[in-house]
């Protein structure tokens, strides 16, 4: 009983996956963490998402060691055990393969910084790490994928409390935030960043990037101490 | 009780956005405008569209001051006012983050007028204004966007009660009209030429703007002295 | 209570257009003959679909008078009256603004033959006809429209019996068949066809036509006095 | 009685096509075989998806002979037939004309295995058959796309029960697996894989296809002796 809440919010996190028009079949999976127990819930592998239930979430601590659950966790469990263990405040962890956010992956290109809408949510170009080199595919592939996570933003000293969302390279996105819910959002905007890009540059091959009074701007409005947007 | 008919009209307004695929999340706002009272009601900020009503609309006069409500309105809100202070017929805005119209803002350039359904609602171009000076940025920045707005309009002799839209450089659209109800349409309408004139430019890279006969002839059958469309 | 079965007829083919993804708004119009009473049914001028009901169709004559109805007909209306009174086996005729058909028609080309889901519904390439002369734009335009289509099947030797579809240059696309519901169903066809048209060029620039022993073959299952498609 | 549980497995992977977005009207069929008795039931001919039931699916023999039902079967039948008859492990198949698998077709170009997605499914590229031979095609036409299908299997040494996808050139896509619930399954993903490579390729013209240890890695999660994905 005791990881009832983290099992639901991961549940209904999940959920929104398919709702937002971000997976195919199985192409995905959220996490929910709590720290002080030091645990985090996922979905379990390959199980369609109509057939889903609180109960099903798998909990794994942050060496990706099962705990709780009688499912196999989701196969991208160990790169979220990682980023977790290393990462001190995410609460919340995602991963899809929406269609033009993957798409940019697959073209091993950060996305560039066009609009406010990348704006409100990013100061900088959507990083795309590359691809692995051939001896950490071979070995703890999952695993290593969070270091490729975490080295990209160390060699760009990219902060990932400002930065919630990465395109690891031939592969996909993975999203993050202060729980669940906001994994998942960021999942979404990425994906709507990744489209408008796309059509951005068909429009205008040169097009260019933001200047950086209006991505200060647009940042500060949401994120900044003096942020105005919301209640 | 004496604004609940904008509340009420801007609540119905705002909640066509999703309906019409023009949102993701919060990243759209509409207002409805009672000029005899000097006021308009607008969508308050950052609050999902499944939780609004008619009553959490909040009510703002022209200078941007809140006259009635609770919640802290739209981070767009002063934009709204300056183009209701200055363009004395308008009863209505809509601002969205719509994926083609936003995707040829943040390409900078004109929607070229390619087609009939272009000339049913505009004869000219869709107009996108460049990105603001670093002062105007910096300062009271949602401000200065709504006299962004109206400098575009001067410099190249539009009339706002023909042209009903433009393009914010880098950010995304603003749409008006008589009341709520024509600026969300004309969102919609945006949109579509948005998305019809990137494939239309994707098909053929040489393809001509409409000739001036056309233009005349669709503006009118719906828009001049002698329309016959509709009832 | 005489013209009730094609007010019900074209009122049905008419609610097709938004289930099928194919008008935004009010941006399009279905009509329905009977020929031996020498009239047709078609939609009201701007009328929402959600508002329309079959009583509500206007019934006109072959040379576009208003046999039957309170409503103004559809401002297209001249263009279907001239197509029923000169093209004598159709039945029914659909105008949409549908997006990829419309794209095509602004980009002033024809839609390659590229594959079978084209042979199968026609032999060639699809017609776009070149806009009018001005004086034709000037005068009695919507009339003028009809002979524009005509004239396009007169100089290219098409057979409105075998290719029930055309890209008026500039504007948008025009269907027809021996019903309402034939009209529809090649109005929705064509925008498949021209979507799939417009990728097939993005993947590949040097896109062929299909041969002609494909064309033949797949026409033939379907319409030939062999056919073996269908029931 | 004897041909139920086929009758009713064909249905229901029918019925998927148009839930996934993978048909217009009747632009697709699937078939599921019971390989003890020698049939398949398959899709009747042009009949529309939302008229169909389990008791009017076809069952047809290995040489395509009807064995029950009184409606006509699909006109794709003998193809399914040619490929149950000597791919003798296949227990169901799935032909749609789904939109970015059918572009690829119509480019004759094979899919490049641009990222993870794709290798999760398939070690090689998509193979585009090219278009037959003016003799087949004049001749027992769906009875030789079996062979040509197969024939291009042949010539690139490719295991069906690996690769159960292909393009047929300037066609369509058909796919196939263990029953008519895979077939459909493998409908959907290649469409996915259509759309992104399609997407990565507008976003870099030279984007590269996956290397081999990323290829490898990723099928073996999921198919290899020591698969990890899934329950």
């Amino acid at each position: 009983m005791k990881y009832e809440h983290i099992q639901q919010e991961a549940y209904e996190a999940n959920m929104q996956l398919p709702k937002l028009g971000l997976v195919l079949f199985t192409f995905g999976n959220v996490s929910a963490a709590d720290r002080s127990l030091g645990v985090f819930a996922i979905k379990p592998s390959g199980v369609p998402y109509e057939n889903l239930s609180p109960d099903k979430m798998v909990v794994v601590d942050f060496d990706a060691n099962v705990v709780e659950g009688t499912l196999r966790p989701s196969s991208d469990t160990k790169t979220h055990a990682v980023l977790y263990k290393y990462w001190e405040t995410l609460g919340g962890i995602a991963h899809t393969h929406s269609t033009y956010a993957t798409s940019w992956a697959q073209a091993q290109r950060d996305i560039p910084i066009f609009g406010t809408t990348h704006a409100d949510h990013n100061t900088v170009d959507i990083p795309c790490a590359p691809p692995m080199h051939d001896d950490m595919i071979k070995g703890n592939y999952e695993h290593e994928t969070g270091f490729q996570i975490m080295n990209c933003f160390n060699e760009r000293k990219l902060d990932y409390k400002e930065v919630e969302m990465i395109l690891v390279g031939n592969h996909a996105p993975f999203t993050w935030g202060k729980n669940a819910d906001k994994a998942v959002y960021n999942s979404a905007v990425l994906e709507q960043i990744a489209h408008m890009a796309f059509i951005t540059e068909s429009i205008n091959a040169d097009a260019q990037r933001l200047k950086e009074t209006l991505i200060k701007k647009h940042f500060e409005r949401k994120h900044g101490p003096d942020s105005y947007y919301g209640q």
